[in-house]
């Protein structure tokens, strides 16, 4: 087996048994059987589980990216692209308890790994960074220059990790139409006027 | 001593020593010898450490409150308000470290007495509310009726909490002036267009 394929197993594996026992109680011997592999294989991939935990959310997050960016690609206009955006980067989120418990720092983790709000801040930063990208491509175009592309991109990046990591409130989390509806609303116009 | 003098200078001890030590390694001893009484009258007033923890928070989180009061009652236009209001919230919360931490979550409590991010839910709640009640009041003069004041409150509210949990980013929060700027022109036009 190649490296790749067996780093890939271990990462299957880990997100499995993570999400189920969290990360504190899952073992490396149990992440190892379950992915069909020796400890000491595993062990020579990660040689802390704190690494393993981390590549695992590394992998997630890439997969939110991915799932983001190929809704934005579908849709046509600025607004639609950025109602798709958020309400596919909630709902990806959403989907993945393991981050999300993480990320909240509900006694999974005690100290050791990752710290929450570190972590946290870390999702926000990528978030940020993604949506202030967007955010240029259409300044480079002559389009909403009222706005600071970074400071608009943190609002709506804050906005979205506090949604996900707490959805519950008034702001519609549960239904794809009602949240496209909220980002549209409420979202896309700070913006700014064109 | 009456109940109520006892009771606030176990608050003030507990809640220097929570700020120094950390909710977990603090002992009501410490505490008790800190406020100058004894250990037993510390446990007949809050029985657990939890509960203790928990009304230096609400203490805390009181005059968080009145600080926003009173900076609103000397603005004169909403959108003073507006600003004044999430700049002194932003400071006040700031100002307090020990209540930043417990709801990060930084390995303070180790998932005994209050969850870090239950309790970050239950502020952000009382937080909208208290926005929600004023976009209301606003309302009921007949001004900013496009806006859903529940939904407005909550966009502000998870905002604020994010900005003070974690302040590092593109939006200026060290400095007051960048601070009020920053509010007045991407918080405000949340309210909508009157």
């Amino acid at each position: 087996m190649s490296i790749d394929t067996s780093i890939e197993r271990i990462l299957d594996a880990a997100l499995e048994e993570l999400a189920e026992g969290g990360a504190r109680r899952t073992t490396m011997n149990q992440i190892a059987d379950a992915a069909g592999l020796g400890v000491a294989t595993v062990y020579r991939r990660f040689p802390r589980k704190a690494q393993l935990v981390e590549a695992v959310l590394v992998r997630e997050a890439q997969r939110v990216i991915e799932a983001v960016d190929a809704a934005i690609g579908r849709a046509q206009t600025v607004e639609e692209q950025s109602a798709a955006g958020f309400t596919t980067f909630a709902h990806a989120v959403a989907d993945r308890p393991f981050l999300v418990r993480l990320m909240r720092g509900d006694g999974e983790l005690d100290g050791e790994a990752v710290r929450p709000g570190e972590l946290a801040d870390r999702v926000m930063v990528l978030v940020r960074d993604y949506i202030a990208h967007f955010v240029r491509d259409l300044q480079a175009e002559g389009r909403y220059l009222g706005v600071d592309a970074d400071v608009v991109a943190e609002i709506q990046a804050r906005l979205a990790l506090s949604l996900v990591l707490a959805p519950d409130g008034r702001i519609p989390m549960h239904d794809d139409a009602a949240t496209r509806e909220f980002a549209t609303k409420y979202l896309v116009p700070l913006l700014g006027v064109e």
